[in-house]
C-alpha cells in the first residue's frame, strides 16, 4: 500500500507536474481513500521523501550503540553512509527525485529541513562524546556539519551522474577529506611504548619558513600514512 | 516606515505569539496599508528577517571584490563576520527574534534557507578560487559548511547569553578553529627562498607511531605558530 502510494505520486509528479498533483489525484491512480494516503503520509512532500524518518531513525539507533572506545569522527562517516545506502538502494527512483527536487522550492526547503535533522543527530553524538572537552560543542557542530558537506558533495554527483558512478567510493574518498582535516579534533588515543625501537624514529627537516601544510604531506608520507 | 512595521510586527509577534498575528494587524497597528507592508515585505515571515537580503548581497559584494592574493579561507571567515556584525547591531532585536524562531518551526525552515544562502554564497568563492585543483568542490562545500556552523555555534551562544557576551570574540575564536583545521586545503603559498639559512632549519624527531595530531601541535610549536 506504502509503495503503491509512493509509485503512484511519483508517476503523476514527472508526468504533470508536482504543484498540478493532488493527494486526491495520487489516491485516485493507487485505488485507495485518503485517509489511507494520510495513515502513510502527514503530507504530499512526505511522499517525495518517504525513508527520510526510517533513516533517520536507524542512524540515532547506529550512534546510540556506539562502543565507548570508537573514533567518534569515523563513527559519524560511517553513520552518514546509512543515509548513502539509502540513496543507493534505488538508484532510478533516487536520481528522479533529485531532479524533481531541483525544480520544486517547497521540496527543496523541505530537503533542507531532513539535511539539519541528520546534522543534529550526528552533532548530539559528537557534543556527548566531546563533553567536558575545550570547544567540545565547537567541535561537535564544525565535524557534524563538515561531514554532512562532504557526504552530500559526493551524493549530489552521483545523482548527476544518473546513479550511474560508484557511490561508494566517492563518499569514502569525500568522508577521507575530512577524517584528514580534523585528525587535530579527535580525542587523545591510548599512549604509546614509552621506549620506541630505533626503527619507529622518524627524523623531518624543515625550513622555519615552510608551508605548515607542505610539513604535514612531509610527515604523512614519511609515517606512511599518505 | 520599514523600521515602522517591523516594530509594529515584533510588538504584535510577542504580545499575540506569533501565528495569532495577521497582516492585517501589523498595518493596523503601523498606521499604514496593506500594500505598503508587502511593497517591503513578500510575506509575513519576511518581516522577522528584515535584514538578511541586504546583508546577503553585502556579503556577495564583499568576496566579489576579493583581491586575487587574499588567502581564501581567511576571506571567506571574513565574509561571514558580516552577518555577526548584523546580529550584533542590534543586540536586543536579535535575541527578541532568535526566541521567537525557536518557538515557531515555520521560522526555524525559513531560516535554514537563509543560512543555506549563505553557505552557497561562500561555496561559490571557495569553487571559484579552488577550481582546478583536485577536490576542489569538495574543499570548497565542506569549508564553507564548517564556517557557517563554526559561526552560528558562537551566535547562539551569544543569543542565549541574552547577547551580554562578546560577541565579535566568541566568532573569532570558533573561526579560527576552522582556519586550522582546514590549513592543509589552502593553495600553494608563493614560492620561498631556494636556499636556506641553518638558522631557518628546523628538525623534528618523532615516533612513526606518533599520532598526527601530537606531531602537528609540535611542528607548530617548533615553527613559532602556536
Amino acid at each position: 500500500m506504502r509503495e503503491a502510494l509512493v509509485a503512484a505520486a511519483f508517476r503523476l509528479f514527472l508526468e504533470r507536474g508536482y504543484e498540478e498533483t493532488t493527494v486526491d489525484d495520487i489516491v485516485a491512480l493507487a485505488g485507495v481513500g485518503r485517509r489511507s494516503f494520510f495513515r502513510y503520509f502527514p503530507s504530499k512532500e512526505d511522499v517525495v521523501f518517504p525513508d527520510h524518518e526510517r533513516c533517520l531513525a536507524d542512524m540515532t539507533a547506529f550512534l546510540a550503540a556506539s562502543p565507548a572506545d570508537v573514533e567518534p569522527v569515523r563513527r559519524v562517516c560511517d553513520a552518514a553512509r546509512l543515509v548513502l545506502r539509502m540513496y543507493a538502494e534505488n538508484p532510478s527512483f533516487s536520481v528522479q527525485r533529485y531532479r524533481l527536487t531541483k525544480r520544486v522550492p517547497g521540496l527543496r526547503a523541505y530537503e533542507l529541513s531532513v539535511v539539519w535533522r541528520y546534522e543534529r543527530a550526528l552533532a548530539a553524538y559528537l557534543r556527548d562524546r566531546f563533553a567536558g572537552r575545550p570547544d567540545g560543542t565547537l567541535r561537535a557542530d564544525v565535524i557534524a556539519a563538515a561531514v554532512v558537506a562532504a557526504h552530500n558533495n559526493a551524493l549530489r554527483a552521483w545523482l548527476r551522474s544518473d546513479g550511474v558512478d560508484d557511490a561508494g567510493a566517492a563518499v569514502d574518498h569525500a568522508l577521507g577529506y575530512v577524517q584528514s582535516a580534523f585528525g587535530a579534533g579527535l580525542p587523545a588515543p591510548p599512549p604509546a611504548p614509552a621506549v620506541p625501537d630505533a626503527e619507529d624514529v622518524v627524523v623531518v627537516v624543515t625550513r622555519r619558513d615552510a608551508p605548515l601544510w607542505r610539513v604535514v604531506q612531509e610527515l604523512e608520507s614519511a609515517l606512511g600514512r599518505a
